[in-house]
């Protein structure tokens, strides 16, 4: 007999059916025992009077894996409508040792440390799980939608001779007794492969030693990243945004107000909307949960486009502001008040390339192979990175990121 | 005016058009002059006859990006049956520098090491785009198969506190001060995410420090793993990659050789089809290809699976074979006779591990949480993971690796 799932017994009242999952909870009440089988799809209740049967789910444990034949009954008052009964259960494994916080109860109870120090068994609570699958339906969206878009997606190295974003925050490591870096981002590879595939796109993990303990930050982390060619300037680059935004929000099945128009303010009008100083060179959180705000007060919107970021906390490859070389054509997104998205327009030009590396003092050695393609041919482009758990954890409701990643890795942080 | 693209010009005969993409070449003849336009969907030919236009193409050089808008005209001996008359041409950034090598011939003719330093403008060529866009596809049809199977995707740790596979070809990485390394495979993670997910797959980059220089070796490579719980045995495992690989031949649009049922043959088996030793406990690279040959010509087939590999040579989570303790629930999938796929059935009971690593006199500190999943019920439960640039490189005949692949890193290669 084929295994089905816990969603599929409805279908089944009055034949036989087997059942595999996890022990998630037993009621051992006088007459009558529940076990409540846990699968990938959902919960099973199944109602034990046998009492040879009973005796045995009383030694049982939760989290034990266990197969379970039976006869699916309609149960108006069942979870689901359908309970199985006369069963007999086997277990597919020793009995388990259960975990050191209870999975059955409605809120995971252990502190997030605890929960972390455990996360395969965390992970297996409904509401650690759902996030899971939140990520994956997130970017299965933010695919589907740049896939329809004709953009190419790519795999870029991870190891890198030189750091991309800045010196600071780069893990170090040993290649071959050369000293090597771990990627903080696929910038250089993407924008040179604009200049093969046009608009292309990568998931994949990017790596920042970051010195802070905040719930937003994580030593690793997956970055859904898109370049596209041919733009005019980082509005083509806001549209795409956008489309795939909603395809992300669209694909987890969660709400998210979004107005056919996301509002976007020039940075100087984001510094008056959230009351700073107006020669401050960037946003702070409390300015960026402001500006968040005030989308949603003035726009009914959760997300906000901040454009012309000052050119002095941008990085070097980005595209000044024509007419207002102080600012950039680069932007933020915000996503309810916090900075979910960095994107803008990039240089093309070679000479600018140089220049703008000679203004900063910076050696273009580093940069040679990157830069070099500038040289060969390259269209005005621009693109975008996303951070998944940022995104995940504030469609969520999660208050730190490490709620929402498999098994989050931070300055403190290197197991499980 | 929309841009379009090279394809879509055969619907636009007799109207006004934009295109935009890279001087592929140009042929002066006497009285007309040819500019070969090459965007992300193919070439488009422009006609010149107009002096001054002629004279603008004469200054061009290759790789230049440039906007051209003219009148589409249907002529049975263009390229694809229509050209671009009437043109004018805009650049729209500087004239390019020529790369080293020709990008408008149907061969690249630089040297391999010489395309690969010159990565960004080498992956230009047809012939190379080709396999990116034959990456994209296979890795879309390993995705859209398991989605269809109930997996769900996942992302996991690339920076671990301890090896995978095997002590050597493993990188160091200082992490904040403490030791850690790249990881070699995402084995443990997908195994405990059996726990929490029950079918998962990952698309990920795992790093091995190869010592060697093969055409099948990279110090960086995809990694298409995948990991499902509730199985019999390997068997069931097999029958998923036989699916996933369907999909993935399917995706690219390419052929490979594949009957309704995959021939497999035991190791011991193989040894004697290779002619080799029968006390060897794994297959050379020749082995791979006499079993390959066989496979071709005794079922037609150009994927083989090889199971039953002797437990010396498998990691320590490797299922032993039932009743025959020295061979194990482990395969190999050879297409055309190299290895692309590992995989097989895990150990899923606690004690097992226990006593697997016992047995390899390794101590079970370094693996402690992941071992301790298996305390915490796990079912039984097996995966495999498929090299993609292998399989991109056995699919479209490449030899090596290094040509399939954007970026490749090797002992030797660190940029671009």
């Amino acid at each position: 007999m084929q295994r089905i799932l816990s969603t599929q017994l409805r279908a089944q009242v009055g034949a036989p059916v087997r059942l595999a999952g996890w022990v998630h909870r037993r009621r051992l009440l006088k007459t009558v025992a529940f076990l409540i089988v846990r699968d990938a799809a959902g919960l099973s209740q199944v109602v034990v009077t046998a009492p040879d049967v009973r005796a045995q789910l009383e030694e049982l444990t939760e989290e034990t894996v266990v197969e379970v034949t039976g006869t699916v009954a309609a149960n108006s008052a069942a979870p689901a409508g359908v309970e199985v009964v006369e069963p007999t259960v086997r277990l597919l494994g020793a009995p388990a040792v259960p975990p050191p916080f209870d999975l059955f109860r409605p809120e995971l109870a252990a502190t997030l440390p605890t929960q972390l120090d455990h996360a395969a068994l965390s992970l297996r609570h409904p509401s650690r799980t759902a996030a899971l699958r939140a990520s994956a339906a997130a970017v299965a969206g933010f695919r589907s939608t740049l896939d329809r878009l004709g953009f190419v997606e790519v795999h870029t190295p991870k190891i890198v001779a030189s750091s991309t974003e800045s010196g600071a925050n780069v893990f170090a490591i040993d290649y071959f007794g050369r000293p090597a870096f771990l990627a903080q981002s696929p910038q250089f590879y993407k924008q040179m492969l604009v200049g093969v595939l046009e608009r292309v796109y990568e998931v994949g993990p990017v790596f920042r030693a970051e010195p802070h303990d905040t719930g937003r930050h994580l030593a690793q982390y997956t970055s859904l990243d898109a370049e596209l060619g041919f733009v005019d300037d980082h509005r083509d680059v806001m549209a795409v945004l956008h489309e795939v935004l909603a395809g992300m929000v669209a694909a987890t099945g969660a709400t998210a107000a979004m107005p056919a128009q996301i509002p976007d303010v020039h940075f100087t009008e984001a510094l008056k909307i959230a009351g700073a100083p107006l020669d401050e060179p960037d946003l702070a959180p409390a300015h960026e949960r402001a500006v968040g705000e005030w989308a949603l007060r003035e726009h009914g919107s959760d997300f906000v486009f901040v454009t012309g970021y000052p050119m002095a906390k941008r990085p070097f490859y980005t595209h000044p502001e024509p007419g207002r070389p102080a600012y950039s054509n680069g932007f933020d997104l915000l996503f309810r008040g916090v900075e979910l998205v960095t994107g803008g327009q990039r240089l093309h030009r070679y000479e600018d390339y140089v220049a703008a590396l000679a203004a900063r003092g910076e050696p273009i050695e580093p940069y040679a192979s990157y830069v070099e393609t500038f040289r060969h041919g390259m269209p005005p482009h621009g693109g975008f990175a996303i951070g998944l758990e940022r995104f995940v954890a504030r469609l969520t409701g999660a208050g730190n990121v490490r709620e929402v990643a498999a098994f989050p890795r931070d300055r403190h942080r290197l197991t499980p």
